[in-house]
């Protein structure tokens, strides 16, 4: 590729640009699994917009629904105001996900961001407690705008406010220090002890599955745990399913298997279907104590995303989709696992639930050149963790199957590769 | 229209929707400044998105090119990966904005709200600086997220954090307290003091008309004189022109008059031209010391706003298009002052600047009556102001003179209407 | 005097020492308006320990009192149990103080400084209204510990907290900007708007006159305008009376000329009569909704102090004792006046109240030179205002007539001396 | 005792006062460990001003030097100016109790408080690493003004404060949870990740045996790994010993058994010996950077106590007296264990170190009961705890043997009769 095609983006934009470093190239197009540059290259995509592609680019049906209602010039932009393709999208979510799920929740549209629903879930829980602080949890990813910040764990994105962030008290998610102390009993002793300094929190904040923190997982118990103590103390329990919902782990909600109504809960990135900017924050009824406009915003009524939304519903009606899901999961985590015997120069642990999965390499370095060498192999990889130390397998939740091996193969090539040689010092 | 159609809102949807109430229909199409309901009734909107819709609704050029790019599956959603849809929209507005205006400026995507801009605005000033304080103005509005949030002025929305907002000190905007006081004075007696407990700010934030404070107006030399206490002082001028930019006042950013370069602007809502999600923060180079990553989010790269953004600034290309717009204002402003002589039992008072303008009634709750009434002939129309005293006409700034005049005689029907029978006492 | 005998300080003595820099001699003994240091010079004492020796050194009837109590083991130390000699002095208190002006107080024993009265009436008045700001003024000196500090408007003292200091409006004390600008309708716009950015505060906090910020002083109609505005808006008003209290301006406490009954008072410095650490806090008894214990401290109960607080207030009881101030204020007064006219270099304005007054000279550094000189001469005088702009005539309220003269001739003699030579760029 | 006597307090007094509801009586003398009330009745004192007066009540020897000085007209108050005494002071201090010990520190005097040594300790580290939070532990107890009480763990003082308390993070103390969990690989994995949310901190503060806290003791490797992660991260180690130190413990500072030496120290409470009101804050030569004045206070230089404090460090010359608080300490301990023994029905567990020792019962109210019966007996005790659970043993460290002896008798004597009697629900 022509390096001077790249020139525009260093020469006009912030330096603040990220992915554009470790995926060197300028795409064009896109569909369902696959990407292609401006040279013609065509790469696999094992990344899906950090989730925000859980059914791939540019999905047909999405598509036809999304070209239509522009042709037929449906309202584009409509703020909160009552708009016919968003009655559709709450009767649909209502019906498709909320009913069968038996979860009775009001929708809130907070802006079209993760961080949006972030600080709406903050500011609820606030209000309705009349208490200022928030446990969140070690490693925990919230987002970039003051309040989500401040739950948020990672020391460099933090240091970025300029100022310092308060009413919120980090605690451990499961295994932060080993797998035998248990984090809970400390969380639950520093609640119970009236010396402790930790104020009652108005609510806790967590992700089931921690998709920027390194695919740490909390177990199922555990959060059974800690929803039975939210319950004790009437704390609120947030869960931020931004990433790790909407089928990323297997089901809808990423907290199903655990049988838990959380209190609050947080939904963007693949939410629309098509990639396009939604987000909804939802909570029990009894709850909806807001004033109107008491917080607002622009883009909440982006007609496009309740038209791509809607359609992606439909895959939901189907039950065999969720069992495509744990098919694909089950043949990426036994090749992730075999991955780690098969190579223990790798030092891999296998990390995370469902298409939510990575190995973690204790080698300082290797998680980011396996990256880059798939990258130049034509996969799309990204690495998480506080250090890059994992690198992450995000397909999507139903790409085909013969893609996904496709894309397992380039792994394990471009881990052969690096085992050959020295490790670098990249990074 | 059968109540049954806004059930589903009242059951499903938070009671946070605050437009939803003004107006009580739902809405289906959109074209230019028309707006169609399910019923089929036929508006004129001189609401425009609160300022997201300038170039009015669907505009039929920019319609084109989505359907074409989502046609060709272009990449949609890229992250803040390079794309060449990034690309030309990087190119098209230093071309046709930034240059001719002889403005440097390197360009970040912060996620695609308002919001968004003004908290990476806030963290890149802090930064830069290495203080914590900001200084913002009275009836200033700049965002719900905490960050943005404590530079707002209103005290409903800030009391909706839930936490005491600091960081933030406010000082009087221009005529805060009347017209004769000098409030710059004021403001420049306390940077000067060691003794008057303001540290030296990060930053200034403000709107040249405050768009949610009530269309309370700058003078050019106020903002010339703010400009000149900034270099004075080494504090970073932000000029957060979400809702004044884009050609709402007459040039593209509303501060062109005045001749001043700001260190920081914040620009959204009409940026992509069709109303969908889009926003960036421009800065001079100099200050683009950001860590990668340092900032992120994940619509960031919105590829359909990059898209219709670029087909957009052709607008400016002509130019015709700023004489177009001042046209309009004029007529409106003539209008409007005409009004207030005619009915002195409106006790008003013209607000704002360029189409960004509107009438301030003394008479508690006349102007929310005024626009519940023009809604009722057909008419979209908002209100402003801490007490919602200002009724506010946002026409698209290249709506068709006639559908404007129209508009205009709605307004003035509701007002004769409402002045023969007493005021209510709605809101 | 032997250099040796001052560098035990300067090796083992912290840097943060100030006056000893003022004033290198090492002190020990003093009666009076006198001090003698270790040579055996003799000082007119025009300091008054800041304020804390209102009734001069070692007053011979406390110290009879004093010593008699220890002589007899009256408990010196006892918290805040019961003990007679505390017993004696709130009686006391209540019948020479109180009762006379019409005062009905509570009675708080926060800890024995300034700063703990002063960090005993923000938590009251948080308490009492639920709410976090608290407006102060600009060039206030509250103390410095974290919430003192907070409502301190020095920029050197309050970056020396390390942290942000937040939950503090800071606002124009009267004739902060000129003396035609009306601060108090600047300050009641701001909580009149609800668009203004500042929550209604729980509590003013002010002096009537600054010690540390320079000798500003609030008129009695600025006062009483405040009193009212407080009243309007249900904000508690907070008078300290640390400095400016027990008799320095003429009366008892210095806001009585004003005919005000603030809502919360803090004494401190002089009220113990010699000089032992003592304060206490005066409040609405509707406001003593303190829980036991909820604000505690070891030496809430410092029996010396009380045994020497009793005596001390005989001095009220005699009808004469204030119109001695007045008689030595007035004779300060006029030879300040005239000392000003008579040296128009000196560039010299007369501020401050009472026997709280000095000279604010516009030319830098002569203040400190004036104080340095009169230290050579035996004349104890410090600097206030933020650069030091102002020398402070702080004598005995009780001094014996000649001796104030001797000092005022001291200062004449310094201020003629000095005027003959260029003045110095110290400090 | 005639109830009027008591009505004084009730009526003047502030409801906030404490220890006069534990004690209801009119304390008029007091010598050594005896205190008298209004009525002659005799106490044995076991409270020690809670540590303000380890030598006893008015001790001869400081009480003589303390006439002396007075009868001289000795200078009382002199701010931070130098006076003999205070060199006096310095000296002996530096050569009785730092160079024996082998610490190098400066002296700073804060102000004659408790909470102003920690304000100036948080401040100073602040300084020193440009760094905001400081790591507290639970249960810790550091004052009450903002700064300390944002690093006390008590709930209740902390909502006292009516602002949210920041810039602090509570880490478990030694045994918080339980004996076998490592409450400091805890909180090293904390400052390890990046992805933690607890941002390195200026400082740790913490007291050796928490005197408020319920006497939780840690142990001397606790602390010894303490001082080697704040070594290991560049943290600055505060230890509070307000309560702990002078010989409270059996040595003059309370870590001398763990051989470490803090960075920065915090003195006060029994400092002066007499129970008049001092502190200093002691640290590192490197680290006093203090520009001259950027912390002060009125009553730093209060010349009684630098006599009596000077006098009372005679006691550390001797050899012996050590030896002799060890002996007490013993005999206490064995006392308070053969106690828990013998009464099982306490459900007591001895706590604390030295003569900072006493019983925590499982069972509610009966430590509050048992104080209150010794008290009717002539003991004063006090108890601590969030839950008033313990009853603290704080003789004089010098206290007659047999006088000790009579007091464990009573505390038995009140021990027996309250298990005869079924357990009140007070408090």
């Amino acid at each position: 590729m022509n390096q001077n095609d790249l020139q525009v983006f260093s020469q006009i934009e912030s330096e603040v640009r990220s992915y554009y470093r470790g995926f060197p190239t300028v795409f064009t197009k896109a569909k369902g699994h696959k990407m292609w540059d401006e040279a013609g290259k065509e790469y696999i995509d094992f990344f899906s917009g950090a989730g925000a592609l859980n059914y791939g680019h540019n999905d047909e049906k999405m598509k036809q629904k999304l070209i239509e209602y522009i042709t037929d010039d449906g309202i584009t932009h409509s703020l909160d105001m009552a708009s016919s393709s968003k009655r559709t999208f709450l009767e649909k979510f209502n019906e498709v996900i909320l009913k069968p799920r038996d979860l009775d929740y009001k929708i809130m549209f907070p802006g079209p961001t993760g961080t949006n629903t972030v600080e709406s879930a903050l500011k609820l829980a606030r209000k309705v407690t009349g208490r200022t602080n928030v446990i969140s949890f070690t490693n925990g990813f919230h987002g970039m705008t003051i309040g989500s910040l401040s739950v948020t764990g990672n020391s460099m994105k933090r240091k970025g406010a300029g100022i310092p962030l308060n009413h919120a008290v980090t605690m451990p998610y499961d295994n932060f220090v080993d797998e035998e102390r248990d984090t809970l009993e400390y969380l639950e002793t520093f609640l119970e002890s009236s010396g402790s300094g930790v104020e009652l929190p108005a609510a806790m904040i967590l992700e089931t599955v921690q998709g920027e923190g390194g695919l740490n997982t909390a177990r199922m118990e555990w959060l059974q745990r800690v929803d039975k103590i939210c319950k004790r103390f009437g704390i609120l329990l947030i869960i931020d399913d931004v990433q790790a919902g909407v089928g990323r782990t297997g089901t809808f909600f990423s907290f199903e298997p655990a049988g838990i109504q959380p209190d609050i809960v947080c939904l963007s990135k693949s939410l629309s279907g098509y990639g396009l900017p939604f987000a909804i924050t939802l909570f029990r009824p009894d709850l909806d104590i807001w004033s109107p406009g008491e917080h607002n915003g622009t883009f909440r009524g982006f007609n496009h995303a309740f038209t791509t939304a809607t359609a992606a519903l439909e895959y939901w009606e189907d039950e065999d989709f969720e069992k495509g899901i744990k098919e694909r999961s089950q043949l990426v985590e036994e090749f992730l696992t075999s991955l780690t015997k098969q190579y223990p120069e790798l030092e891999g642990t296998v990390m995370g639930r469902g298409l939510m999965i990575g190995i973690k390499s204790e080698k300082e370095g290797l998680s980011s050149d396996i990256a880059a060498e798939a990258f130049n192999r034509g996969l799309i990889l990204e690495t998480a963790g506080p250090n890059d130390e994992v690198f992450k397998l995000f397909p999507a939740i139903n790409i085909d199957i013969e893609a996904l091996k496709e894309g397992l193969v380039i792994i394990e090539e471009s881990i052969k590769t690096l085992l050959k040689q020295p490790v670098s010092n990249s990074k």
